[in-house]
């Protein structure tokens, strides 16, 4: 590149690395930079990272856990606002590699930011975080981390919405669906949670229905569901409630005179069920708010972590319930 | 890190960086080793990759479309087996970046191999790639391109299903919706050129249906469902079709008396729903078979470049056709 240029390497470097110590001239900036395209120079994100102690990165780990409608919709609004700020979103997809082990992985690739949704990410993995330059380490979990932002996701007030509705609805035997699937646990066991907080103190009971997301396991529940004597079900998510509701109207059992069925996330398809699912509209926190966040803590890496309560739950009553 | 050791720092950097050239004794070794450990030292991915040459960072640009449950699956299968294989998956998500350019800016971070799903890239990119160090660009696209291995999505043998499926079940005036949701041409436009494909010649007319993802938009296009004249209808996926079938069902048009639908994608819900949903079964590529395609290219990187035709189609009838 230098002689295409016809300059010394040395001038080519600095041009390239856009070192401000060296004079040079505009002509001969445009002549290296000219030469560059023409040769298709990429620079190397790794050095100018190098050079300049830390990079645009923001990483997040690829979720564990299978990924419904409503993450991808946060997701995508995360990624247009750090795009918008000039960070890029990496997602880092470490399969088996769980806590501060994974940390050091994250640590590796040299992110300015890291953000970890539902994660058991620890003390020690904060540290070594930002030991290696990490200037904000952000966490979306049930509970902070010393060290890091905290954006608290409330599931539990998810299932106590749930249950104060079925409970204001005149239902006492309230069935609470827990996923059998992997990685759902950390959403699943707060939401439980908050049914038996709403329910606390009162005359009705809770019953733990766990539930395979496949058919044969819905025929199953369903048809034990008369010596249950259920006339309730909070379903964890509406997938879920789908499922289950199909499966008792195919008990003929009568949704909701008999049982009432209530979902969560709100997507399209309770709408398009019949009778139309109930279901806890949750707010995820706001991809641009996050965005701010992770912006202001990068700039001023050495002020106090914020804690900041999200996910907004709020009952949305159609005609399952 | 030297001092607590009580070595040099050029043994330091020998030991850390497994530099073979230098001989230094076990104890030494270990002695650095757990140095670094006690300080919490984690290896810089960036600087190691400058000194091999490459990392084991296998790139995929994050989906610039709403990500279906098909895709997520394929997607987890994938960053299993290549974690197998000792290689980390990264999806990189710039945003309002394309082609070429987006290609300049994943280069930047030196992936070993990069995957490229329903991408406009083109050979300038997969240059750009190359010489800086991938040393392998599989696309997953419709079309091939030149330099790159290609898994060719063949989303026209969906539609071709489809459209053949309907015609022996006797129908002629053949709706196809084509989603208005941005991001999606590339699977709806092949869909459509497939449903055509399967009538061409016959006494069969295929009219295209543009369809936005909303309870009010396919409302508008059921009211005027008996205008269109149509008797049947492929809705691109199931998701779009429980859309639409609810839609019509709202209008009382009898399924599959009056209108044949069919989605494509056999996910769960389609056989929730009643009438349940004859579907195109599709089988996206094994992401162990990716997996290994890409180890297989990274390791012989001067290797001709290998094109599999890949996405299976086949249909499933159920009731609603």
């Amino acid at each position: 590149m230098a002689r295409l240029a016809g300059v010394s390497r040395a001038t080519v470097s600095y041009v390239l690395n856009n070192t401000s110590a060296v004079r040079i001239s505009e002509p001969t900036r445009r002549r290296v930079r000219e030469a560059a395209k023409e040769l298709g120079y990429v620079p190397h994100a790794a050095a100018r990272s190098l050079r300049a102690g830390h990079s645009r990165m923001v990483l997040m780990p690829a979720p564990d856990f299978p990924v419904g409608p409503l993450y991808s919709r946060f997701l995508d609004e995360l990624q247009w606002a750090l795009g918008r700020l000039d960070y890029t979103v990496v997602q880092y997809g470490a399969v088996g590699v769980r806590g501060d082990e994974a940390a050091r992985a994250w640590a590796e690739l040299r992110p300015v930011a890291v953000l970890v949704p539902g994660s058991d990410l620890g003390t020690k993995g904060v540290t070594v975080l930002k030991r290696s330059g990490a200037r904000a380490v952000v966490t979306l979990a049930s509970e902070s981390v010393e060290g890091a932002h905290a954006l608290l996701l409330d599931h539990e007030a998810v299932g106590h919405c749930a249950g104060a509705h079925l409970y204001a609805r005149g239902r006492r035997r309230i069935g609470v669906v827990v996923p059998e699937e992997s990685g759902l646990e950390s959403f699943s066991a707060p939401r439980l949670a908050g049914v038996r907080r709403a329910l606390r103190g009162t005359d009705a009971t809770v019953v733990e229905l766990p539930l395979a997301y496949e058919e044969s396991a819905a025929a199953r529940l369903a048809a034990r569901w008369r010596e249950l004597g259920l006339d309730a079900v909070f379903a964890y998510n509406d997938e879920y409630a789908m499922l289950l509701m199909r499966a008792l109207q195919d008990e003929d059992i009568d949704i909701p005179g008999h049982t009432a069925v209530i979902g969560a996330d709100d997507l399209m398809l309770g709408r398009l069920l019949r009778p139309r699912l109930s279901t806890v509209h949750v707010e995820l926190p706001s991809g641009r708010d996050l965005a701010e966040l992770v912006d202001r803590a990068v700039r001023n890496p050495g002020a106090a972590t914020e804690t900041h309560t999200v996910l907004g739950a709020s009952m949305v009553h159609r005609e399952s319930s």
